[in-house]
Protein backbone atom coordinates (compact mmCIF):
# COMPACT_ATOMS: atom_id res chain seq x y z
CA UNK A 1 0.00 0.00 0.00
CA UNK A 2 1.22 3.31 -0.79
CA UNK A 3 1.68 5.74 2.05
CA UNK A 4 0.07 8.93 2.44
CA UNK A 5 3.69 10.22 2.78
CA UNK A 6 4.75 8.94 -0.29
CA UNK A 7 1.84 10.29 -1.98
CA UNK A 8 2.31 13.67 -0.63
CA UNK A 9 6.04 13.27 -1.67
CA UNK A 10 5.27 12.05 -5.04
CA UNK A 11 2.33 14.40 -5.99
CA UNK A 12 4.20 17.71 -4.62
CA UNK A 13 7.42 16.98 -5.44
CA UNK A 14 8.81 17.89 -2.02
CA UNK A 15 11.38 15.38 -1.17
CA UNK A 16 10.22 14.36 2.52
CA UNK A 17 13.40 15.46 4.16
CA UNK A 18 12.64 19.20 2.58
CA UNK A 19 9.31 19.21 3.86
CA UNK A 20 10.65 18.60 7.47
CA UNK A 21 13.36 21.17 7.31
CA UNK A 22 11.38 22.83 9.28
CA UNK A 23 12.95 21.35 12.34
CA UNK A 24 16.24 22.65 11.42
CA UNK A 25 16.19 25.31 13.29
CA UNK A 26 13.42 26.90 15.69
CA UNK A 27 11.53 29.08 13.34
CA UNK A 28 8.56 30.08 16.19
CA UNK A 29 12.27 31.80 18.12
CA UNK A 30 13.42 33.29 15.16
CA UNK A 31 10.18 34.68 13.45
CA UNK A 32 8.56 35.32 16.64
CA UNK A 33 4.45 34.73 17.13
CA UNK A 34 3.92 38.73 15.20
CA UNK A 35 5.12 37.26 11.86
CA UNK A 36 2.94 33.78 11.78
CA UNK A 37 -0.13 35.64 12.75
CA UNK A 38 0.64 38.68 9.88
CA UNK A 39 1.43 35.68 7.72
CA UNK A 40 -2.29 34.05 8.17
CA UNK A 41 -3.59 37.13 8.38
CA UNK A 42 -2.54 38.44 5.22
CA UNK A 43 -3.24 34.70 3.37
CA UNK A 44 -7.34 34.78 4.43
CA UNK A 45 -7.10 38.27 3.25
CA UNK A 46 -6.12 36.63 -0.30
CA UNK A 47 -8.45 33.55 0.09
CA UNK A 48 -11.44 35.27 1.20
CA UNK A 49 -11.14 38.14 -1.57
CA UNK A 50 -10.10 35.56 -4.19
CA UNK A 51 -11.67 36.22 -7.89
CA UNK A 52 -11.95 32.39 -8.27
CA UNK A 53 -14.97 31.60 -7.03
CA UNK A 54 -14.48 27.74 -6.67
CA UNK A 55 -11.95 28.52 -3.98
CA UNK A 56 -13.29 31.27 -2.24
CA UNK A 57 -16.60 29.04 -1.77
CA UNK A 58 -14.98 26.53 -0.16
CA UNK A 59 -14.01 28.42 2.95
CA UNK A 60 -18.08 30.41 2.88
CA UNK A 61 -18.46 28.66 5.63
CA UNK A 62 -15.79 29.51 7.90
CA UNK A 63 -15.26 32.56 10.09
CA UNK A 64 -11.97 34.35 8.47
CA UNK A 65 -11.10 35.20 12.11
CA UNK A 66 -11.30 31.56 13.24
CA UNK A 67 -9.42 30.62 10.40
CA UNK A 68 -6.41 33.13 11.25
CA UNK A 69 -6.33 31.95 14.40
CA UNK A 70 -6.51 28.02 13.63
CA UNK A 71 -3.77 28.51 11.29
CA UNK A 72 -1.38 30.57 13.01
CA UNK A 73 -1.58 28.85 16.14
CA UNK A 74 -0.97 25.59 14.37
CA UNK A 75 1.99 26.83 12.47
CA UNK A 76 3.07 28.30 15.72
CA UNK A 77 3.07 24.61 17.47
CA UNK A 78 4.16 22.80 14.43
CA UNK A 79 7.52 25.43 14.06
CA UNK A 80 8.71 24.99 17.71
CA UNK A 81 6.55 27.50 19.80
CA UNK A 82 3.98 26.49 22.40
CA UNK A 83 1.15 24.03 21.79
CA UNK A 84 -1.75 27.03 21.10
CA UNK A 85 -3.91 25.22 18.64
CA UNK A 86 -3.89 22.10 20.90
CA UNK A 87 -4.05 23.88 23.94
CA UNK A 88 -7.41 25.71 22.77
CA UNK A 89 -8.70 23.24 20.48
CA UNK A 90 -7.19 19.67 21.03
CA UNK A 91 -5.73 17.30 18.28
CA UNK A 92 -4.20 18.80 15.39
CA UNK A 93 -5.49 15.98 13.35
CA UNK A 94 -5.26 17.91 10.29
CA UNK A 95 -6.87 14.98 8.13
CA UNK A 96 -9.89 14.82 10.25
CA UNK A 97 -9.98 18.52 10.61
CA UNK A 98 -10.10 19.17 6.75
CA UNK A 99 -13.08 15.89 6.34
CA UNK A 100 -15.61 18.52 5.30
CA UNK A 101 -13.87 20.43 2.66
CA UNK A 102 -12.86 19.49 -1.06
CA UNK A 103 -9.23 19.05 -0.51
CA UNK A 104 -8.36 18.07 -4.66
CA UNK A 105 -5.67 18.65 -6.69
CA UNK A 106 -6.12 22.06 -7.50
CA UNK A 107 -7.46 23.22 -4.38
CA UNK A 108 -4.34 22.74 -2.88
CA UNK A 109 -2.35 24.49 -6.06
CA UNK A 110 -4.62 27.57 -5.67
CA UNK A 111 -4.11 27.21 -1.76
CA UNK A 112 -0.19 27.23 -2.37
CA UNK A 113 -0.67 30.21 -4.89
CA UNK A 114 -1.63 32.56 -2.12
CA UNK A 115 0.32 31.44 0.42
CA UNK A 116 3.68 31.42 -1.78
CA UNK A 117 2.00 35.20 -2.76
CA UNK A 118 1.52 35.79 0.99
CA UNK A 119 5.62 34.75 1.51
CA UNK A 120 6.97 37.05 -1.20
CA UNK A 121 5.04 39.99 -0.03
CA UNK A 122 6.38 39.24 3.32
CA UNK A 123 9.57 41.60 3.90
CA UNK A 124 10.29 40.63 6.91
CA UNK A 125 10.80 36.89 6.55
CA UNK A 126 14.32 35.62 5.51
CA UNK A 127 14.71 33.76 2.30
CA UNK A 128 16.25 30.32 3.98
CA UNK A 129 12.88 30.07 6.36
CA UNK A 130 10.57 31.30 3.31
CA UNK A 131 11.94 27.92 1.84
CA UNK A 132 11.59 26.03 4.22
CA UNK A 133 7.93 26.79 5.41
CA UNK A 134 7.12 26.71 1.50
CA UNK A 135 8.32 23.06 1.20
CA UNK A 136 6.77 21.85 4.37
CA UNK A 137 3.39 23.94 3.19
CA UNK A 138 3.43 21.98 -0.53
CA UNK A 139 4.05 18.65 1.27
CA UNK A 140 1.32 19.08 3.33
CA UNK A 141 -1.02 20.06 0.86
CA UNK A 142 -0.99 16.97 -0.65
CA UNK A 143 -0.73 14.85 2.29
CA UNK A 144 -4.12 16.56 2.77
CA UNK A 145 -5.17 15.95 -0.61
CA UNK A 146 -4.33 11.79 -0.30
CA UNK A 147 -6.18 11.92 3.21
CA UNK A 148 -9.23 13.26 1.50
CA UNK A 149 -9.17 10.78 -1.16
CA UNK A 150 -8.92 8.06 0.91
CA UNK A 151 -12.11 8.98 2.66
CA UNK A 152 -13.30 9.70 -0.30
CA UNK A 153 -12.93 5.92 -1.80
CA UNK A 154 -14.40 4.77 1.72
CA UNK A 155 -17.81 6.29 0.26
CA UNK A 156 -20.25 4.81 -1.70
CA UNK A 157 -20.01 5.76 -4.96
CA UNK A 158 -22.86 4.13 -6.83
CA UNK A 159 -24.19 0.67 -7.15
CA UNK A 160 -22.90 -1.07 -9.12
CA UNK A 161 -25.59 -3.59 -9.59
CA UNK A 162 -29.02 -1.33 -9.71
CA UNK A 163 -27.17 2.11 -10.87
CA UNK A 164 -28.62 3.96 -7.82
CA UNK A 165 -26.37 6.85 -6.56
CA UNK A 166 -26.23 6.77 -2.67
CA UNK B 1 -23.14 20.22 14.94
CA UNK B 2 -21.07 18.87 17.92
CA UNK B 3 -17.47 18.57 17.57
CA UNK B 4 -15.48 16.03 17.85
CA UNK B 5 -13.74 17.35 20.96
CA UNK B 6 -17.17 17.76 22.56
CA UNK B 7 -17.97 14.03 21.68
CA UNK B 8 -14.38 13.23 23.30
CA UNK B 9 -15.30 15.56 26.53
CA UNK B 10 -18.28 13.68 26.75
CA UNK B 11 -17.27 10.10 26.19
CA UNK B 12 -14.34 10.00 27.85
CA UNK B 13 -15.28 12.12 30.98
CA UNK B 14 -12.58 14.51 31.13
CA UNK B 15 -12.71 18.16 31.00
CA UNK B 16 -11.28 19.55 28.27
CA UNK B 17 -8.80 21.20 30.21
CA UNK B 18 -7.79 18.24 31.83
CA UNK B 19 -7.56 16.46 28.68
CA UNK B 20 -4.43 19.27 28.10
CA UNK B 21 -2.69 19.51 31.33
CA UNK B 22 0.11 17.48 30.20
CA UNK B 23 1.20 21.39 28.56
CA UNK B 24 1.76 22.65 32.04
CA UNK B 25 5.10 21.58 32.49
CA UNK B 26 7.13 19.80 30.34
CA UNK B 27 6.98 16.63 30.87
CA UNK B 28 9.31 15.05 28.42
CA UNK B 29 12.34 17.19 30.27
CA UNK B 30 10.53 16.10 33.70
CA UNK B 31 10.61 11.96 32.71
CA UNK B 32 13.25 11.67 30.15
CA UNK B 33 13.01 9.49 26.72
CA UNK B 34 13.91 6.15 28.64
CA UNK B 35 10.68 6.45 30.23
CA UNK B 36 8.54 7.14 26.97
CA UNK B 37 10.24 3.92 25.24
CA UNK B 38 9.66 1.76 28.50
CA UNK B 39 6.04 2.81 28.66
CA UNK B 40 5.22 2.23 25.13
CA UNK B 41 7.27 -0.88 24.77
CA UNK B 42 5.50 -2.02 28.58
CA UNK B 43 1.83 -1.08 27.08
CA UNK B 44 2.44 -3.25 23.82
CA UNK B 45 3.44 -6.35 25.34
CA UNK B 46 0.11 -6.27 27.39
CA UNK B 47 -1.55 -5.40 23.90
CA UNK B 48 0.30 -7.89 21.83
CA UNK B 49 -0.18 -10.69 24.89
CA UNK B 50 -3.80 -9.28 25.29
CA UNK B 51 -5.80 -12.58 26.12
CA UNK B 52 -8.78 -11.04 24.30
CA UNK B 53 -8.44 -12.07 21.12
CA UNK B 54 -10.70 -9.89 19.60
CA UNK B 55 -8.87 -6.72 20.89
CA UNK B 56 -5.12 -8.63 20.23
CA UNK B 57 -5.86 -8.90 17.08
CA UNK B 58 -6.98 -5.30 16.30
CA UNK B 59 -2.92 -4.81 15.91
CA UNK B 60 -2.37 -8.41 14.08
CA UNK B 61 -1.28 -6.29 10.74
CA UNK B 62 0.99 -4.40 12.68
CA UNK B 63 4.59 -5.00 13.62
CA UNK B 64 5.10 -4.63 17.24
CA UNK B 65 8.55 -2.98 16.88
CA UNK B 66 6.85 -0.04 14.43
CA UNK B 67 3.87 0.15 16.88
CA UNK B 68 6.10 0.72 19.76
CA UNK B 69 8.28 3.62 18.01
CA UNK B 70 5.32 5.28 16.43
CA UNK B 71 3.79 5.27 19.90
CA UNK B 72 6.55 7.00 22.05
CA UNK B 73 7.81 9.04 19.01
CA UNK B 74 4.18 10.80 19.52
CA UNK B 75 4.02 11.08 23.10
CA UNK B 76 7.97 12.66 22.85
CA UNK B 77 6.40 15.06 20.67
CA UNK B 78 3.60 15.82 21.97
CA UNK B 79 4.68 16.05 25.55
CA UNK B 80 7.68 18.76 24.79
CA UNK B 81 10.22 16.55 23.48
CA UNK B 82 11.48 16.99 19.87
CA UNK B 83 9.81 16.48 16.61
CA UNK B 84 10.49 12.47 16.79
CA UNK B 85 7.37 11.33 14.75
CA UNK B 86 7.04 13.94 12.26
CA UNK B 87 11.04 13.81 11.98
CA UNK B 88 10.32 10.08 10.49
CA UNK B 89 7.10 9.64 9.42
CA UNK B 90 5.40 13.33 8.58
CA UNK B 91 2.03 14.71 10.48
CA UNK B 92 0.52 12.79 13.58
CA UNK B 93 -2.85 13.63 11.78
CA UNK B 94 -4.15 10.74 14.67
CA UNK B 95 -7.57 10.46 12.62
CA UNK B 96 -6.22 9.94 9.37
CA UNK B 97 -3.48 7.36 10.44
CA UNK B 98 -6.18 5.21 12.88
CA UNK B 99 -8.24 5.42 9.68
CA UNK B 100 -7.84 1.44 9.08
CA UNK B 101 -8.37 0.45 12.72
CA UNK B 102 -12.16 -0.69 14.06
CA UNK B 103 -11.56 2.36 17.37
CA UNK B 104 -15.18 1.53 18.81
CA UNK B 105 -15.91 2.58 22.36
CA UNK B 106 -15.03 -1.18 23.72
CA UNK B 107 -11.35 -1.18 22.17
CA UNK B 108 -10.68 2.63 23.53
CA UNK B 109 -11.77 1.42 26.66
CA UNK B 110 -9.49 -1.67 26.50
CA UNK B 111 -6.56 0.38 25.41
CA UNK B 112 -7.43 2.46 28.43
CA UNK B 113 -7.30 -0.82 30.18
CA UNK B 114 -3.85 -1.56 29.29
CA UNK B 115 -1.94 2.04 29.68
CA UNK B 116 -3.63 2.15 33.05
CA UNK B 117 -1.83 -1.40 33.91
CA UNK B 118 1.10 0.44 32.52
CA UNK B 119 1.16 3.11 34.25
CA UNK B 120 0.57 1.43 37.66
CA UNK B 121 3.60 -0.66 37.29
CA UNK B 122 5.77 2.43 36.37
CA UNK B 123 7.23 3.02 39.38
CA UNK B 124 9.65 5.88 38.43
CA UNK B 125 7.09 8.14 37.02
CA UNK B 126 5.23 10.79 40.25
CA UNK B 127 1.39 10.62 40.72
CA UNK B 128 0.95 13.82 38.99
CA UNK B 129 2.47 13.11 35.77
CA UNK B 130 0.38 9.83 35.27
CA UNK B 131 -2.75 11.79 36.31
CA UNK B 132 -2.45 14.45 33.53
CA UNK B 133 -1.33 11.41 31.21
CA UNK B 134 -4.35 9.45 31.62
CA UNK B 135 -6.64 12.23 31.00
CA UNK B 136 -4.78 13.02 28.04
CA UNK B 137 -5.04 9.45 27.08
CA UNK B 138 -8.40 8.90 27.70
CA UNK B 139 -9.53 12.19 26.03
CA UNK B 140 -7.59 11.11 22.91
CA UNK B 141 -9.17 7.45 22.93
CA UNK B 142 -12.86 9.58 22.73
CA UNK B 143 -11.19 11.47 20.41
CA UNK B 144 -10.53 8.69 17.79
CA UNK B 145 -14.05 6.95 18.48
CA UNK B 146 -15.52 9.77 17.82
CA UNK B 147 -13.04 10.16 14.17
CA UNK B 148 -13.71 7.17 13.45
CA UNK B 149 -17.47 7.17 13.66
CA UNK B 150 -17.44 10.45 11.48
CA UNK B 151 -15.33 8.47 9.12
CA UNK B 152 -18.07 5.21 9.11
CA UNK B 153 -20.95 7.92 8.15
CA UNK B 154 -19.62 8.43 5.37
CA UNK B 155 -19.29 4.74 3.92
CA UNK B 156 -22.06 3.66 1.65
CA UNK B 157 -23.75 1.52 4.27
CA UNK B 158 -25.92 -0.42 1.56
CA UNK B 159 -28.82 0.42 -1.29
CA UNK B 160 -31.80 1.21 0.22
CA UNK B 161 -33.88 0.71 -2.70
CA UNK B 162 -32.21 -2.37 -4.03
CA UNK B 163 -31.16 -4.13 -0.79
CA UNK B 164 -27.74 -4.13 -2.12
CA UNK B 165 -24.48 -3.86 0.40
CA UNK B 166 -21.76 -1.86 -0.86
Amino acid sequence: MVSLEQKASEWSGVDPKDAVAIDEINLFEKLGLQTFINLSTNFYNRVYGDEEEWFRSIFSNSNKEEAIRNQYEFFVQRMGGPNLYSQRKGHTALIGRHRTFPVTHKAAERWLHHMQQTLDSAADVDEDSKTKMINFFRHTAFFLVAGVELKNQNKGTGCKNCSHQH
